[in-house]
């Protein structure tokens, strides 16, 4: 099987070229970056130096001949690639934003207009575990982002105790590494700048709140997500807290959590939630608490933003839409320390 | 005039010491120590090596001869020492939980029972930005606990808008760094353990949350407060996200911030809130957002748990106890980077 | 094949569980710990959960059943087992000291009295590049120190030059993450004492000093290193510069250490040597560099501490024992970022 | 007293506004940006909001009115500033490399053509503990670099041991943080590139290496320094070690390091060096070791690079050109942790 990865010079690119070299079932990986055509992907990945020497290809969609293509690439960038590479039959995986979002007017509020917003209803949103029926028939799999992975798997599950749970005023409180704001050197994310240091970003109005309102609004009507996020000096890793008021026990939220999440390879519940627990590997680890005295609810949630927030859950998602051993490529473990 | 450090070999304590070293009104600053008694200060806090070399004595009340004497103790001891001080008219500032909560029983199901309940309702709670005059008259302050400062300070301004805010879910999100979990080693703790690693610990019971609840609640009849620490893998500061649903405008509230802390010397209100930004200083940064879509304020602050979460707002309380300027002595600046 | 990790609850102990898991030539792995007997293996390392949850046993050479055992134990307790295994007919890797260092006296000075001097003559020392042969014959292999590994492999090419360098003043310079120095909690390893922190330790004097010599000696005669490592605030990864004075063009150095390591699987030259671009990996990363205004070559190496220097090597010395192929089981890639 | 600092949006200019914002002889401070004119020096140090709020003004020699300047430029720049400054009789302390070098020749091998190569003989090299009396009289002080402050202060008491030392052959081998490397974002110093990472950069032929040269070259004839760095994840600091063969006892130079700065108020001789204990501060801290096997001496430092080692070494030499006490303004306490 042949996989292209458009756009494989960033951090999600590198992840997924890391991933495809190592899986059973992919024989041959192109990667394409406008930035580094004719380079070695060793200059850029220096990790995989004598293992992946090949060059960047510029990316020509007419030449493209592959099974799956991968558009790693900015906001906006990939729905400039999909409609031709879909119609050539090639099965693709949008590992950006333009597909998560079904509604257009809610896509060009926070990210500006859409260029083919009728695919918006064919694509599917790339959440195994809440959609994996759907996933294997797709043909567009829009790959959720990285904090609304980490949300939407803590959330999920309380659908079952819909009238009993606050849903209008959840809120998701995400703390994350500095890997997923990218490739790109700045100012902000300049070692002496995040080093030791703990930074307030986009503390409301982050492009991945309306992607939570959109997939939760379908397990729990009337459900709002309130998002924030923070800059922690940390490469990878994203720890999400779930506050939800409600009238439950600490019985009923274990026994649901564990119930819904019973037979899924990847997510685990566990009673601490740390993110070096599922580093560099594809596992969600959530744990389920209660504060009676307030009737509150938190669901702690982990994942490594690269691997089950970006390329892994690409290939899981790659694995499905394929007919592939769901864990095929991603299986390996996470480290201690 | 003499100084009295109960308990300095602990971060706390090596803060005061360092602060009070530099202190243009203390004339004498004398440490104990029970595990290290005999050996020098600068043998536990080797920053201070040619500095600070007198030994730490062993703490003995009959001996005490001081103006004003910190417990910088675990929690639980500071009470075994205040009374026979305050006896001998040696004003006190505990560092601990002893004396923070005014109602006996809730402190008794937070920490164990109280050995002298009858001082609780003496104690003054040590935060001058709201209690200054209360201070200024005070033989015995409890100084706040780190995160309570970062939380109360955030939601003070906040008590003008009662009838506006949902004060009954006001959800304190607040990630700390590892020197406020103190110097004693642990697993936990341990660099391999804690670097990279963002870990989610004591998601609810915190026992900072009653002590926000009794403050708060001073200011906001009926508000109630939901406290989560996560611990990040940084040394100092606390960045803490204060989540409150209202109906309020983006200008309601910058105004009301801005004036309550307008002649706040160590108050600063920002647009963006890192905690870099007040390290090794006494200020408080913070910030203020709204969701407009959601209804929700996030208040944004910051501190250096040991200065202004601890040590340094300690000595600010001396300071007001000992009608000295309110700066004086921590009026270092913050660096960058 | 079934085997045995004696000692698994520390670090190496622990990557060596994650390595054997996955190895497909192992059918199965019995974990002993002395301190944790009984609980699950997934308490110790809780990045196993769910995965290996099997309980550490107490060891019992008697009851040993097992191919091959892997002694994972602080230097002085392995030579306790290895005699019972070995008269078993159970092949044995020992990473801790106690079979390093050929001479029996030398042993003594640094470590303490030898209880089985007799093994030392028949332990293979196990770096596979310069010792391959030996080790596919061995029935009891010594893993080699961690800074040992990383200076060794930077020094041995430069045996072809004997004549061109001051082999009598090579320095090694090592820099090394906090992992290699275990999992027990210490005030010296505390979080709030590694971080942001660069501190010198064992300055002079280190234990990997003789090791490096012993070895190096039977490449370069008259060889002597002198050892510094200095601990930095990362928890995996070395990164050692090996000074040595010498008459030589850097055209002479780098052809050599290419066709030295040529057909080697786990050793690269590289330009620019970074710990990362090795982390998790059995790499070994080599860059060569000559100042010739001052006639100095600076070989640069990195390691992963537990793997190349530590669990990794040992299956890498498993699989020649066993006949194996000799990337099997450690052939996962290293990441980015 | 007024001060001028031109270039004052990088680091090292930041923290020297910082330092004479709080300098008791200093009336009045102005600061220059090229890039950021008109802008607020707190919204480029955004420690600083609320205390130092003025704007960065544009350069202008002829507008110039102040008693001293301070040079934070990038090399090549300051030499373009000083002949004007020194004509109008204001001192010139230039944090860069410009005047640090008195041959023309080596100057303009490392760095480029030399623009007044006619003030080298006249600029003195702002180490104050080896120049202090010809830097009270100077007009024009090159400030040291940090890598050079470090080893130079290591190594300068070996100067009485000319004969015993291997004098040909020092190694210098430092380890430092990113601040060093400056406030310009790049993919070297991209957060996620150098976290958890250690970075080999300038393995030979780094710009230090004449200035140390020429520094020792005046204590010890015929002495010649090989110097390399190393990129550490932390902020700020240098570790550095000085290899040096020799034949002495650990005594002679304990005694000899004790005796030779046992005046000066900066330098501090320890048993073990962490650059926490220094930080912040313009503390240099260095322990003194010998193998005596190998008869290497092992001379520790460490400083921080943006104090000792940049604009707290300046403000030194400030206070000695002025006439004022030498620790004005610098002789806050460094911290712990």
């Amino acid at each position: 099987m042949k996989a292209l990865v458009v756009g494989g010079s960033g951090y999600s690119g590198g992840e997924l070229l890391r991933i495809l070299r190592g899986h059973g079932k992919v024989d041959s990986v192109e990667a394409t970056s406008r930035t580094y055509k004719g380079k070695p992907v060793s200059d850029v990945h220096t990790n995989l130096k004598g293992i992946c020497d090949e060059t960047f290809e510029e990316y020509d969609a007419g030449k493209a001949d592959c099974d799956i293509a991968f558009l790693a690439l900015p906001h906006g960038e990939g729905m400039e690639h999909a409609p031709a590479l879909l119609q050539k039959g090639i099965k693709v995986v949008d590992l950006g934003a333009d597909y998560r979002i079904k509604d257009a007017a809610v896509y060009e509020r926070y990210y500006g207009k859409h260029k083919n917003p009728e695919l918006l209803s064919k694509a599917v949103y790339g959440l195994p575990e809440l959609f994996r029926e759907k996933i294997r028939k797709a043909q567009l799999v829009a790959n959720p982002g990285c904090y609304a992975t980490a949300a939407i798997l803590a959330i999920a599950p309380a659908s079952k105790f819909k009238d009993k749970i606050d849903a209008e005023r959840i809120i998701v409180d995400a703390k994350s590494g500095t890997s997923g704001a990218g490739v790109k050197p700045s100012e902000f994310l300049h070692h002496s700048e995040v080093a030791d240091n703990i930074k307030a970003y986009k503390v409301t109005g982050h492009r991945h709140q309306p992607e939570m309102d959109s997939i939760i609004g379908q397990l729990i009507p009337h459900a709002s997500v309130s998002f924030t996020p923070t800059l922690i000096p940390v490469v990878r890793g994203i720890l999400s807290d779930t506050h939800m008021f409600c009238k439950l026990t600490l019985d009923d939220l274990k026994r649901q959590y564990s119930e819904f999440y019973g037979k899924e390879r990847f997510v685990r519940i566990v009673e601490n939630v740390y993110t070096k627990n599922v580093l560099y590997s594809n596992y969600c680890d959530i744990s389920v608490h209660l504060d009676d005295e307030k009737g509150r609810a938190v669901i702690v949630s982990a994942i490594d933003n690269l691997v089950k927030g970006a390329a892994g859950q690409a290939v899981q998602n790659m694995n499905l839409m394929m007919g592939y051993g769901e864990a095929e490529g991603i299986d390996s473990l996470p480290y201690h320390p």
